[in-house]
Formats: structure tokens, sequence, C-alpha cells
């Protein structure tokens, strides 16, 4: 089915796109080999970038989200802005799944996302669309992901992503950000055969939704376990593994595409291990492991990451010698550069510049 | 020299207090045999007990840190609710010592601590006492150590504490809990030699507070790194590890206490085997780390620790079978059960004294 959220345009089909110029990451992802290494940062089209802040004073952040041509607008951003990136990621939020399940949500200046009405009790899962239309819901970012393809014009890949199960469910339950995950962990605890049902709910329709992104035109995936290590080591393996691995194994199922997981301060051992065993291709890694650690840890798998954002607030030459350290522990190969975690609201532009220099500087 | 803060009350001297009836915990620090596993709550004197609601609600939160009479009463609170448990910790907050070196810090309701002027630049370390008579500026917490000790009657031990250097730099850099560490990791990144200098000054004054809690009446000591988990595993090594390692040392040199080091999060290769070749009798670890993985990397070291504290909202039954297990990884030798982070304020505190029970029904 073609749609035109915003009435202007049909979805082009896959095959109408231009050949790829630079497949440098899919390349890094697929355990092939690499002339250089490919990178591209977290949260790169956001608020550290003037022109981001410039679209966002005239719309509300779900609003560009929204809109096809404003997602499409600051997705391009940092490609525009830094030629030499190896990769777009489409401008979204994780949090547009609880809204297609029928949650309202606000992000409130200085505050972040809020739910005016969380889950508080198993039964609120009653309340819940679990199994919404997903092209009525959520064709608004298949016609930004189309279109942003479109506009890349074979450049780079197209990222898209998704929040996985155990974060979105957090964000569901707690109504917001949360250091103790207090309510969250009410659930696990006391609730746990409602946690599953949540979370396969939310498994399926994370899986039709990154299906969608790759027939708009997504050329890798992304799924955020942003909030993994605030788990246990058994609740990772009970309420988190299962559904990141169901996750990989479906989607690649129903699409040939190259994904990566993201299961930030999941570092405990066994976890990357176990990360190691699914179908992802590529693991994305914090910065509080030693990247030749991780290297041992993760098999024969792509690993992404995974610099301190804070090293992009370090002097430019500091910076370098931060990037040739780490490239020198991942090594060049199977390896794509990242931070260990998003861009900060408070990062100069030229210092991501700087980054990205780094990286390419590090040659095999 | 003797101190009266609060005009009543001459410090007694360590020699006439009565002689400790219950020194499981310390004998377990000391890696002695124990008949029973000891425990206490991190943050069990606080605000999930609807008593310490009682005292709050009457005065300021520094006010109470101030006040001998309130610390001390809401410090035995825990006890006189749980008279099982094996410790008393002593009321008071890790954010006095940026007091006493000139620093404002306020108690924001909802918010946490704030700090109306924080340091922004090397130049600001200027502005704080570098050197401050600990004496007259933090006499007051060895005041109500000496009035808990006194009031508790040998039951069981008084626990003294200190924020670690880096976490205390951190709140002093960026003004109040952070998610990012945005400003401190500026710090670390690009000001490491202003950095190691305010570390420095900071583990002076932590060393002669812990020395002066002991003098006081505290018989085991604990150095709370709260965000050794957000630094690289290089950072860690560098701003936190030798600081924590010298305050041991040092504070040992000086008096004979059994001390624990809490470094949460820094569970990554290489950061518990570190501690573990510290003087620290103790290593307390935080819910993410396995038992049985924290046993085999911290050597002969006694370890405190580490249920998730959201096991506490689980269903009693759930409650005991998730200690049985944690006990059956640490094994009931040179163990002291405890959370594996402090009590949250939504906390029944029913669960607590449930916690405590459960504990001491895992026999040897």
């Amino acid at each position: 089915m073609k749609r035109a959220s915003d009435g202007t345009r049909s979805r082009m089909s896959l095959s109408a796109f231009p050949a790829l110029k630079n497949d440098c990451m899919l390349r890094a992802a697929r355990g092939e080999a690499t002339e250089w290494i490919p990178v591209w940062m977290m949260r790169q089209a956001g608020r550290y970038l003037p022109e981001y802040q410039e679209v966002r004073k005239d719309a509300d952040f779900f609003t560009m989200c929204r809109t096809p041509e404003l997602a499409c607008k600051v997705s391009l951003q940092p490609l525009e802005r830094f030629p030499t990136l190896d990769a777009v990621i489409i401008f979204s939020d994780i949090l547009v799944i609880p809204q297609a399940m029928g949650m309202e949500v606000l992000m409130v200046k200085g505050k972040g996302p809020v739910f005016p009405d969380p889950l508080k009790v198993p039964e609120d899962i009653q309340k819940l669309t679990l199994k919404p239309d997903i092209e009525s819901t959520l064709g608004y970012v298949f016609d930004a992901v189309n279109l942003t393809r479109e506009r890349i014009a074979g450049r780079v890949p197209l990222i898209g992503f998704s929040g996985a199960p155990f974060t979105l469910m957090a964000y569901m339950i707690e109504g917001g950000g949360s250091r103790t995950l207090s309510k969250a962990k009410t659930w696990l605890f006391k609730h746990p055969e409602a946690t599953h049902k949540l979370l396969q709910a939310l498994t399926d329709i994370i899986v039709e939704y990154l299906v969608g992104k790759v027939k708009a035109g997504a050329q890798m995936l992304q799924v955020f376990e942003s909030n993994g290590g605030d788990l246990t080591p058994d609740h990772f393996t009970e309420f988190s593994l299962p559904y990141l691995s169901q996750i990989a194994s479906r989607v690649k199922a129903a699409v040939d595409v190259p994904m990566t997981v993201f299961a930030r301060g999941a570092n405990q051992e066994g976890a990357l291990e176990a990360l190691a065993s699914t179908e992802y291709n590529t693991i994305s890694v914090d910065w509080r492991i030693e990247p030749s650690d991780a290297r041992k840890r993760a098999g024969n798998k792509t690993l992404q990451g995974n610099l301190d954002p804070g090293a992009l607030y370090a002097a430019p030459e500091t910076l370098r010698k931060l990037v040739a350290k780490m490239v020198k522990g991942f090594g060049t190969q199977r390896y794509i550069a990242n931070l260990g975690h998003g861009m900060h609201p408070s990062h100069d532009p030229e210092m991501a510049g700087n980054f990205i220099d780094a990286v390419h500087a590090c040659t095999n």
C-alpha cells in the first residue's frame, strides 16, 4: 500500500533508488573487508546542531517526527555538515511505538518525555492497542524513511531503529526517565506474567515496524535497549535477551538487512556472550568496557562504539589520541566507530567533525 | 578537643562506651567466621520510614545532618523498628564535605541536592577552602556519631561513611545529579591536572574526616564512589582507584577500623580485581553483577551486597527465594548482606523487615 502522509508524495519503491556509493558500514556489519573504518554518531541528528535548533524552534518534537519533510531535513543535516560520515540515521524517537499503542507522550522542555497516563497495574495493558495497524499508526515514519533514502541519493546507507521491548516498557510504566526504575521493577518482580505479555506485544509491533522501515528504504537497523544495564543478570536473561533475539530472527526471516543491538550497560559476564549468539550482525557497546575486552567476548560479531561522549569535550589532539587508542583496541576490521552513547546537547559540532576525521585518519 | 555543637554535651571517649554485643558484621569484614549472615541496608535511615518523615517534616535536610540529636534519632530508627539489624549507619550526607570547603548545597524537594554556584572552570578551585579545619566545619558529624554510638549502647556496630573524591567532585561541578556528567567529564578530558589537584584535596579532607569519625565512635567505615560506573575503564584507573586506595591506606595507618568500598557500577574487567588489591576489607557490589562472578574476581575480600532494591517490591515469598539465591552465590562467610543500592523512598518498611528476616533465615 502506498501512503502519502503529507499529501504530496507516494513512496518510491526500493528498486527506484540510486545505487549505494559508500557501503563501507554495511560491509563492516556483514564482516566483509573495509578500506577504512566507517563512522557515525548516535544522536548525530539533534540538539547539538544549530541547524537542528533552527528547525526545532518552529516545531514540536513529535510534530517533527510525524512530518516526513522535517524528519528528513534534520536526518540529513549531519551528512550535509560532515560529508565524510558513513551513515545517516533517520530522525525519530523510540516512543512512537507507545504512541501507536494509544499512549500519549509529550516532550517537555528540560525534562524529556512525559507520559501523562502511564501504565500502573497489569490491568492497564487492556487499555493499550496491542496490535495496532502499523501502516496507519506509524506510516509517517516509513514516509520519512522513504523520503530520506531518496534525498541521500546513494551517498551513504540509511539506518532505521527501534527501542527494545524492555526499554519501551520501562518508559510506559515510569511515565518518563527514571534513575531507579522502581515502578518498572515492581512489574518485573511482582508481575512477571503481565510483563512477558507486554514485552511480547511490543516485540510483535517492533518486528513489523522494523520490517516496514526496511521496505520503505532503511538499509541497516539498530535496536536500542537503553535500559539494559539497569537489570540484574537474571532479569536481563529473562526480560531483555529473549525479545532482542526474537526481533533479530524474525526481522531477518522477513527481510535481508544487517542489524545492530545496543544493550547499554549490559556488560556483565555472560551478557555480551549471549548477544553474540543472536542473529544481530553488530553489537554496539558503551564506553564502560575496554574495546579489547569486548572483542574477546563478542565472538566474531562486528562491534560498534564506544568512545565516551565526554571525549568530545577534550582538546582536539587529546581526542585524536583517544580515538587511536580505541581503534587499536577494536582493530580496523569488523568495526564501526561510534560513541559509547549519544551526542550531548552541549557538544560543539566542530568536535563531532574532529571525531569523524580522527576515525578516518586511523588506517589499516 | 571536646566540642559540644548543640551546647549540651561533650563527646564521650571510646573507652567509656559499653562493649559491643553483636560484632557479627565486624567479624565478617575481617574475614573471621560468623554464625549468621550480618545484614543492613544502604539508606536504611531515610525516606521510606514514616518515623523519618515525621522528623523531616519539621526540619530541613541539612539541619537534620547538623543537629546531633536529630541525626542520632533517625540513625537509630531502623534499629528500633528492626532490632535484628546487624548495624547502624550514621545519618548524614556525602555533600557535607563540599559544604566544609565553602560551597553552598541545598536539598530541593523532588530534585535532590543543588549547588547554586558549582565549579565551572579550574580557576574556581581557588574559591574553595582546600584545607578546612575539620573539627570546626564537620565537628557536628563527629558529635552525631558520638551520640549515636552512646545511644546504640553496644547493640550493634556504628558505620561512618564518606563520598569518594570523584563522586564529590562530580557533584561540585555538575551542581547536582546528572545523567551524562558532561561538565565533570569536561574536567577529566580537558583539565586532568586541575582534576587531580581537586581529587587530592578531597582525599586529604576525606582521610581526616573518616579518622575523626572513628575517633568519635564509628566502628566501621564505608566509602561511596556512587559515580564510579560512569567512568571509562581508563578514567576509573586514573581518577577513582588511586584516591580510593589512598584513603584506605591512610585511614588504616591512623586508626584500626574495617573499611568498605562501594564503587557502584564499576564492574568492568579489572575494576573489582583492582579494588581487591587495596586495603579495604570489604567490597560492596551492586545488583548488576552475579554474586558468584564477584566472588571469583574479588580475591579473599569480604563482599557486601547486592540484591536489586526492586526486589523489595516482590511478593514476600519471591523475596525469600531471591535472597536465598543471592546467599548461595556469595556463600555465608566473608559476606555482609545488603542491597545493591540504597532503599527507595517508595519502599514499604515491612519489606525491609522481610529482607532482614530472609537473610537471617539463610544458615551456614
